[in-house]
C-alpha cells in the first residue's frame, strides 16, 4: 500500500512503481519487454538510494519518446560481432534495452573467452552504470561498464562544459556478503546537490564547482550557470576523457558535447557505453574466489575506525543496504515527483496507480 | 655527456642511464634482456618527468635482490591459459619483467579476439604502470592495468593504512598527436610530496593527510606518521579497493596489507597486476579511430581557457612533451640520486659511469 505523508511524499511499493513505469512505457509503444527493463532500472536506483537515477527520470523520458528524440521501439543491428568483441547501434532506442542486450552478449562471451566486450553506440541516457556491472556479477564474472554523457565538466584548464561527466561501474560477486560495487562519476559532488542548494538559497563547499569565467565560486546559482568541477582536479578532468574515448570514441559514437542533451528532446543524444564481463573461472575457483570476496570484506569491516566512524561500508555496500530496506518499506518518493509521475498518467490517459502489483 | 651543476645534481643522458641501470642489473644476475627492460622502465618514467619510479629506485631494487625478496630469474609460469585470458606467476622475480610478458600476452591474444586480460601474481613493484598501457598503444590497442601494492591509503572510515595506493593506467593511440595516456593512484597527493614538505619543515595543504588516529592534519611529520587522504574521500578508497580486487583477488595474489614492502627486502612482495589490450580494429577503422583522438586532442586544446591557464594539456601530454626535451637535454638527476647510484657501483665493483652508451 502507498503511504503519504503530510508533506506529500510517500513512501510508495517498488513493484507498485515497477507496474506503473512499464505500463507508462507501454502506453507510448514500447514492448513490454523492453517498458521492464527500464522500469527496473529506474525502480532499482530508487531501491538503492539513487534517486537521481531513478523514476524522477520518467517525466523526461516521456517527453523524449513524444517529441521522437528516443524511439520506443529500440532495433538494434549488431554492426561487428567477432570472437570477444561485439559492436551494437542501438538507433537511437532506450539506453536500457541496448544495455541489457549489450551486457548479455559480453557475459555470454565471456564465458567462451574468459573475458569479452560489447560497445553500443547510437544510444540514449541508460540510468545508473551498475545495473550493468552487477548483472555480470551475479553471472559469477566481474562487470565493467563505461558511458559518456552529454556535457557538464570543463577538461582541466578549460572553461566551458565540454566534456560529460561520464559514469562508469564495476561490479565483483561475493558470497555471503553483498557484492562489491563501485559507480561513480568523476565530478566532485552531484549537479543535483548543487541544484538543491540554489534552491534553498545556500552556498555550496569551495571545490564543487567554478563560475562561467572558470572560476571557483560557493555561489550555487553562480555555479549552475557554470561548471562542476572534476574530482581530484586533473585526475577526475582525465578520467572523463579516457571514458569518452573508450565509449564514444572507441564505439564511432558522438564524443564531447556532440553527445546530446537530455533535455533537447527532439534528438538523439548519441550516447556510446563500454560493458565488459570477466569470467573468474578463467583465474580461479569461482567459490574459493567469492569467499576471498567475503574475506576482503570482513577485513574492511574490521579496520580500526577513525574517529566519528560508526561503521566502515564496502563499496555499494550502502546501497544494498538501503534497497533492501526499502524493498521491505517502499521507496520514498518526493511530492513533486509524485505529482509530475501524476502529470504524466493524465497526459498518457493511464490510470495513476502506484498500488497495483502488476498482477491485475 | 654528463652536466654536473653547483648542486651536484646532474642533466645525464638517457642512454647513460640505461647502460648503467642495464650493468647494475646483470651484475646482479638479472639475464640481460631483463636487466635491459627493467632499466629501460625506470628511465622511461624519469624521461616523462615522473622520477618518483625512476632510477632513483635502483638502490632498494638492488638491495631487494642482494637480500633474497626478489629473485634476478623472473621464471613466469603459466598458470592458466584459456583464449583470451591467462594467468602467470612471477615467482617474486621482477615486476617490469613479469609485467612486459603479460602484456606481450595480452596484445597478442586481443589481436586474435579483440579483447584480452593477462594476470600476474607473486610479481614485484613493477615501476610507472602507464609502460605497460603504452606498449599496447604502439600496437593499435587501447592498453589498461591496474596493479596493487603495499599499504599506503585506509579504506574510507578507517584509520589504518591496510590498502595500497593502487595504481592504473590507460592509454589509447593517437596519429599525429601524442598517445592519450591516463596514469594514476588514487591518492589527493603523492606521499612524496608529504616527505618533502616533511624534510623542508613545511605544512602540508588540508585534505592530503590524516594523523594516525585518523584525524585530518598539514603536519607533514604527523601525515608520514598516520595516513594519506585518498582523492575524492569515499571514492579515491573504492578505486583502490576495486583494484586490490581485479589484481590481488582476481588473479589469487595477496591483498590489502598482505601485499608486502618493497623496504622489506628479504621478502617477496606478492604484488599482483592486470593487463588487458583492446584491439581497435575490432570496432573500427584503425585510422580513422586515431584521426578521432586527434581531432579530439585538438577540440580540447582549443578550448576556451580557464583565468591563469597558458595551455590545456590531454592526459599524458606534459609527460610526453617533458619526455622529448629530456631525451634531448638529458635526465635531471638530484646528487643525492647520484650519490646513491654511485655507492650501489662501488657496491657491486662496476663502473660508475653515466655518460657511456652502452657500445663500448
Amino acid at each position: 500500500m502507498t503511504e503519504r505523508r503530510a508533506d506529500g511524499s510517500g513512501l510508495i511499493p517498488a513493484t507498485g512503481l515497477r507496474t506503473f513505469a512499464t505500463r507508462v512505457f507501454t502506453g507510448l509503444g514500447v514492448p513490454v519487454e523492453d517498458a521492464a527493463i527500464v522500469a527496473d532500472s529506474l525502480v532499482e536506483a530508487d531501491l538503492r538510494g539513487v534517486s537521481s537515477h531513478g523514476v524522477l527520470r520518467i517525466p523526461s523520458y516521456v517527453k523524449r519518446i513524444l517529441d521522437g528524440g528516443t524511439s520506443p521501439l529500440t532495433r538494434i543491428d549488431v554492426v561487428r560481432d567477432h570472437s570477444a568483441a561485439v559492436l551494437l547501434d542501438a538507433n537511437a532506442g532506450l539506453g536500457q534495452v541496448a544495455g541489457v542486450r549489450a551486457m548479455g552478449f559480453a557475459i555470454e562471451r565471456a564465458s567462451i573467452h574468459g573475458i569479452a566486450i560489447a560497445g553500443v553506440r547510437n544510444s540514449g541516457h541508460f540510468g545508473a552504470a551498475a545495473y550493468y556491472s552487477m548483472r555480470a556479477a551475479r553471472e559469477d564474472m566481474i562487470g565493467l561498464v563505461f558511458s559518456n554523457a552529454s556535457a557538464g565538466l570543463a577538461p582541466w584548464g578549460a572553461r566551458k562544459a565540454m566534456l560529460g561527466n561520464n559514469p562508469w561501474s564495476i561490479a565483483i560477486p561475493a558470497d555471503s556478503e553483498v557484492m562489491v560495487v563501485l559507480d561513480l562519476a568523476n565530478s566532485v559532488a552531484a549537479r543535483g546537490k548543487i541544484r538543491m542548494a540554489a534552491v534553498k538559497g545556500e552556498a555550496i563547499p569551495a571545490g564543487w564547482a567554478a563560475d562561467k569565467d572558470g572560476k571557483p565560486t560557493t555561489d550555487a546559482a553562480a555555479a549552475l550557470a557554470g561548471l562542476i568541477l572534476p574530482m581530484a582536479e586533473h585526475k577526475g578532468s582525465g578520467i572523463s576523457i579516457i571514458v569518452d574515448l573508450l565509449t564514444g570514441g572507441l564505439m564511432g559514437g558522438a564524443i564531447l558535447d556532440d553527445v546530446g542533451s537530455i533535455d533537447r528532446s527532439a534528438r538523439p543524444q548519441g550516447v556510446a557505453h563500454f560493458f565488459a564481463a570477466i569470467d573468474v573461472a578463467a583465474f580461479q575457483d569461482v567459490a574459493a574466489f567469492k569467499k576471498r570476496v567475503d574475506e576482503y570484506c570482513r577485513r574492511v569491516h574490521e579496520a580500526p575506525r577513525a574517529e566519528g566512524t560508526d561503521r566502515i561500508y564496502m563499496p555499494g555496500e550502502l546501497e544494498a543496504i538501503t534497497s533492501a530496506q526499502r524493498a521491505a518499506t517502499g521507496v520514498p518518493v518526493e511530492a513533486a515527483v509524485l505529482d509530475s509521475l501524476r502529470t504524466v498518467a493524465n497526459q498518457l490517459g493511464i490510470v495513476f496507480d502506484l498500488t497495483s502489483s502488476g498482477a491485475g
